[in-house]
């Protein structure tokens, strides 16, 4: 198999505006006058992001989604986006990872690339005598110094999330065969996140970031990002109804587990009414969670998930480590 | 260890204008008003695109340049770059791939930063099973529309390579115990090439490319993209001297082996004084090797490689293989 041959039938179909059809060093893109483009990439490893056996179709439209997230989480729209894969090739062109597991992992990106607007401009494809590692680095365009970032939070903010949180972390304990999924629905959670974008919060949020490592560590990163306390309730949270239902023992990792992609957003009192509306209009779930607080003086910035008795939790992990 | 102290240790000195300290979902760049930005990415994996005991100053370097002589075959200039890797946990921290050797790692790209005036803004890490992969996507600017690309091409067009050629891959050879190099030339020609940018090629070239996969097997790129035939002259290839003292089965190898990142040319017959004008200002040894000629009716765009006598060569191979 030839690499020229296997991206021309796999990957060009894919291709768009200032891709050159794949046939060149580079591609060319552009934003809009008086706009900046804002730039993102996530790297998924077999067994680590996930299985094997997981449908090559909803492999490649998480890695699309979770990075399209990324750009939601900075109120970008999306323009294009780069994919890199290093192939094993002792599962190669006749192995798993063939012909048909390429065709099906395509297929998938096509599908999205139509639900989100968004096409393929270049990237690199190489062989490796380890696991599958693919990367997609994802570009969108947002107004000039209007990107959404971590460190816009002030005390006296609210703390909102969109959808629902949980059922993706247990999603990957049901594909470990430690849970059971009769509703197929967390499982689908851990496959196919939905990325918030077009939700234009750029003028209505003053912080955000997607939650891919649980809520309570990546509240943190606003929380030291803007120098302030994150309050949050944890009988507010919105755990998903299927991972609401699991056993006890899961609590936590339901509450802090990952996976998420959901966002993360803080909204000055102000702007709580426009934010309502944002959701409304794009059909999606918003819920207030808690607030930002002020440090007193030698505080450090944090995070601080209470109980319905208002008295904090204690948890035994921040939520998901990478390594 | 932490993925966050990890990044903050090695790669947030890196970070320039628009990372937002690496500490952000995504990071903003944008170009100047009338151009548009080049977006090229390579991934290198370990054992195929370098070998474990490369001094990790140029691994890195190695990676960085590649990216850059993807700019430079279309007339960029270095705006940033992101940096994705995929650490082996088996030499991970206390491993090969640990603090030392990242640390390592990172001063080369700083050295270069400094050099090609480029700063990195933003990437991913995650732990891996197999080798180390690392995905370099590089970002340069370019005004609108005036990109070099492999299409331009015309019959009665020269063909032009800069630099020399043949060491890198040689160099390889050497790594693998199959040549000797008493001078270090090989080696550092495969280590650290030199990309060439700065060269301002846009209004002197008609088409252009860098060669990674051998100088017949890219001509062949623009040949097919052009739709003409690229007639080359051995005598003609500036191959390094080190290369030329090679003993003569490394013949082939030396003319059509890989990894050289030396830009191929073609040039209107009005712009050849301009082109070598740029080679003088910029330091930059251009040779003319050949030239680009017209299809006969049912011909296939190709490239001819002829020797002394004005017959073609033929080769047991057409250059570097992926897979």
């Amino acid at each position: 198999m030839g690499e020229f041959d296997f991206i021309g039938r796999h990957f060009k179909p894919l291709a768009g505006p200032g891709s050159y059809g794949l046939r060149n060093d580079g591609a060319v893109m552009s934003a809009p006058f008086g706009h900046e483009i804002v730039v993102s990439s996530d790297t998924m490893v077999e067994n680590v992001h996930f299985l094997p056996d997981d449908p090559p179709e909803t492999v490649g439209r998480k890695l699309l989604r979770c990075n399209l997230s990324d750009l939601a989480a900075m109120d970008a729209k999306p323009l294009g986006y780069t994919l890199n894969s290093s192939i094993p090739h002792k599962g190669g062109p006749e192995g798993r990872y063939g012909e048909a597991w390429f065709a099906a992992f395509a297929k998938g990106l096509a599908e999205d690339q139509q639900r989100y607007a968004i096409t393929l401009l270049g990237g690199d494809t190489t062989s490796t005598s380890g696991p599958l590692v693919m990367t997609l680095t994802i570009f969108g365009t947002v107004a000039e110094h209007k990107a959404l970032t971590r460190s816009g939070a002030s005390a006296g903010d609210s703390v909102w999330v969109t959808g629902h949180l949980g059922a993706a972390r247990l999603g990957l304990e049901v594909r470990r065969g430690h849970l059971e999924d009769p509703t197929g629905k967390l499982v689908q959670a851990y496959r196919l996140p939905t990325p918030r974008v077009g939700l234009q919060l750029g003028t209505v949020a003053s912080a955000g970031l997607d939650i891919s490592d649980g809520i309570v560590q990546d509240a943190g990163h606003i929380a030291e990002e803007s120098g302030v306390r994150l309050r949050l309730e944890a009988s507010r949270l919105p755990i998903a109804a299927e991972a609401a239902a699991a056993p006890e023992h899961f609590q936590e990792m339901r509450l802090l587990g990952g996976d998420d992609y959901e966002l993360l957003l803080t909204c000055p009192p102000g702007h709580e009414a426009a934010l309502m509306a944002r959701g409304l209009i794009m059909n999606v779930p918003l819920t207030r969670i808690g607030k930002v607080e002020a440090l007193k003086k030698g505080e450090k910035p944090g995070v601080v998930m209470v109980g319905a008795d208002g008295k904090p939790l204690s948890f035994t992990t921040p939520g998901w480590q990478h390594f």
